[in-house]
């Protein structure tokens, strides 16, 4: 009988990774050469077939060949022409941690399959909550797959603590109507939460913005007036410290404010702009954040992690209960007396990979200051940015840059408001399609034409303010193709 | 002013990764070597000094000291003694895919960040749903982050189908009350699921089982009569294609036709059992699984990937409607029409690792039957491991295994159920805390002493009969040591 393939743990695994990573590392460089930029040229369709074909023809080549086909078709966030999302290049230390986790495969569901791991994220969550302005001893929190799940969680907590733990909420009387305030550019995880948690989409009020997608905090203040006068129940603020689009902040301390003046939760949705914590220049942006009852950040955003490395943090672990669970096969009370941590009741999930760990190894090579560096040199390329869109008469500018995004358009030559949204539409496509360069597209709140910008997502600090006028001089002349287009 | 610091991604990507992962294969190696057995013989206080101590220390060499004390304090599913869970050692071809994932880092909420993620995890999909029997073209699925993901998936989507998608439900006639039906064998991710969808977790009713652990199709008929007696709704069926403990596999055949009289979805929890479907000789156990409404498979235990490999199928798309959401930013209307797929629908999450590319490239290169000879290997190991149980006097097996999993438990001299309970607690302590072996421990269902068990989890097809052996011999050794100990 042969020998099954071999593992990746045990004193053998190293020796029989050393080849298989050696292949990797081939299939990368050559999938990168041939795509030669930011994303393939190629349409989707097309990409399909050679997936599948590639998908269909296996044997011992198959890691080779479906490493340099995923390089290749990837939207590569390393390369400076691609610049449309969230989307970080990962720091190569936060990658090479990564290995070691997968090699490993710890699950944080309970000590026995991950002693030094579950050791390592209580450590790091405890550094994180310092950094937000948790009280030591007082916090607690978890690793997720992001913004979208950490959002669930707070939300959770916020009608766990109003409406009790385990509720039917069929049974409530339709009169305590609980609802959710986030202003009209908190990220749309606010709805999904809502209606996953049984609330509804129409429990989230919504709060006007600032041409700057700001909140207003007096708005703020009227939407929760009005919603008590109707006879519900403000379970929770949705406060957002960095929106999508902008980077803007909403104004954390009188959120915090009126949160505690109508009983209701205080969630800081900081998935961006929480990296702002890492750099002294910004970090006083967030002031007040400390006061949220629980926080959302996103390492695979500012901190150049892989995803994923979402954090939930809570300020008072009593608050924390919605999760308690004893599951005999993972953490028995005995076990728990002799000393044995378990995080089960920390998350929603049961198998859980340590995040945590890629994270702490960054932090420890480069410290805070090493990656507050890296968001001072993202924040200056905006700026730089923005300068250039300002100079060039084709574009405008939306607003000036809060993070590390820069919102503009393409200004076609005739006024029309629809036609202004189709030309910046198709010209971003066109860049996609002729793999020059991946820029956002997104719409200002509100409805009707004229909504469609351009957006720049500077997360790559190796990315030079050259580099990003070329890419800006792409979009003009993308632009004026598309303008000379018929539709 | 120096440069930042390496990317994993872009053209200069592989030759930054390349020494850092020769260092991180010489700490694994070295904590390996230094760990010397399935666990660190340490106690969970000493392993939290030393991991503070480890981070407190920052530096250059932080990925190297970090990475060793991640290998020296893990629980490592590669050594034959580390048994206790669905906590799988990972293949090294898995780990090594896993690593361009980490590199490139592509997030598959829109195409524009993962394009050919997108494509290849479209395409394994398919094959997934044609391997449970789900038919092509009408089915869709995503891959999760696990079991408890995915069995929240199928739960919402019951939930939504019955009470319309975007319910308030606690505007509700409490006449309606929505109930779900699962064993009391299931996974408790079951009553976690009913929690967070905020039917809370009464909402859930549990139907008897036998001594295997498998539902009783009569228990369930009787169950959901009751129910509709008593006025509710029964929204969900869930049958457990593979129970943690025992691996028993519930009457998939009898629930869909019971689940087909009452109206209700049928979600089969198959996050273990699933990797049945790999083996000739195994899959005919899981026959009737196709005629599930919705399946949650786990790909990080039988499947051998580094977690998290969780995948969600659904029989018909159109009933995958809950999460359709159109996000400016990330899959406006006029992107879809000119042919740019978006998974965003698809998923609970924004931010999304291509967990697909690991697991399809551990396909491509040993096929479906090169993972099927490692379910079955696994299967004959836990035989034999229940042959030994049977013929060792001080040893009693609860049933004959069904997949991987043996339970059963030492027999005291004395016959009293606590204090049998009492040491078979202790043992399994006792191992872990001397580092011989990872040993599972779980309880029977229903209440009073009597109930607690061991358990070997069977999941590395490396291990021979005769180290499964050992494991039992430190067992009984450690039992004796025990009873022999006074309280």
């Amino acid at each position: 009988m042969t020998l099954p393939p071999a593992l990746s743990g045990g004193t053998a695994g190293p020796g029989a990774l050393r080849p298989l990573l050696a292949r990797v590392l081939d299939a990368l460089a050559a999938g990168a050469a041939r795509r030669a930029g930011p994303v393939p040229a190629v349409r989707p369709r097309d990409l399909d077939g050679q997936v599948r074909a590639a998908l269909a023809g296996p044997g011992r080549d198959a890691l080779d060949r479906l490493t340099e086909l995923l390089a290749h078709g990837a939207a590569d966030p390393a390369d400076p022409g691609c610049a449309a999302h969230l989307h970080a290049p990962p720091l190569a230390v936060a990658v090479a941690a990564d290995l070691a986790v997968s090699a490993l495969n710890p699950s944080q569901d309970s000590w026995d399959q991950a002693p030094a791991a579950t050791a390592l994220e209580t450590a790091l969550l405890a550094e994180l909550a310092a950094l937000v302005g948790h009280l030591p001893g007082q916090a607690a929190g978890v690793f997720t797959g992001g913004g979208t799940e950490s959002n669930l969680m707070g939300l959770m907590l916020a009608r766990d603590r109003v409406l009790g733990g385990g509720v039917e909420l069929h049974g409530l009387p339709a009169g305590r109507a609980p609802r959710i305030v986030a202003s009209e550019a908190a990220h749309f995880s606010v709805q999904r939460a809502a209606a996953l948690l049984g609330l509804g989409e129409r429990a989230v009020l919504t709060v006007p913005v600032d041409r700057t997608l700001r909140m207003d905090g007096d708005a703020l203040a009227t939407t929760l007036a009005r919603a008590v006068r109707d006879g519900a129940t403000p379970i929770a603020v949705v406060a957002t410290a960095g929106t999508t689009d902008t980077g803007a902040i909403d104004p954390l301390h009188r959120a915090a404010d009126l949160a505690a003046q109508y009983g209701a939760w205080l969630h800081v949705d900081a998935a961006y702009g929480g990296g702002a914590l890492l750099s002294d220049r910004l970090a006083p942006l967030l002031d007040g954040i400390g006061r949220a009852d629980s926080v959302a950040l996103d390492f695979h955003k500012l901190g150049w992690q892989p995803a994923a490395a979402g954090v939930f943090l809570v300020r008072r672990a009593e608050t924390y209960a919605s999760l308690t669970r004893r599951a005999a096969y993972l953490n028995p009370a005995d076990d728990e007396e002799a000393g044995y941590p378990s995080l089960l009741g920390l998350s929603l999930r049961t198998t859980r990979r340590p995040d945590a760990f890629k994270l702490a190894v960054t932090l420890a090579t480069l410290g805070r200051a090493g990656l507050g560096a890296l968001v001072d040199a993202c924040h200056r390329l905006a700026a730089d940015a923005a300068d250039a869109v300002r100079a060039e008469p084709a574009l405008e500018l939306h607003t000036p840059p809060v993070l590390t995004t820069v919102v503009f358009r393409y200004r076609p030559a005739a006024a029309d408001p629809a036609a202004a949204d189709r030309v910046n539409a198709v010209l971003r496509r066109d860049l996609l399609a002729a793999g020059t360069a991946v820029v956002g597209r997104t719409e200002l709140p509100g409805t009707g034409p004229g909504r469609v910008r351009l957006k720049l997502t500077l997360l790559n600090p190796h990315t030079t303010p050259d580099e990003v006028g070329r890419l800006l001089g792409a979009v003009v002349a993308a632009g004026r193709r598309a303008e000379a287009r018929p539709d």
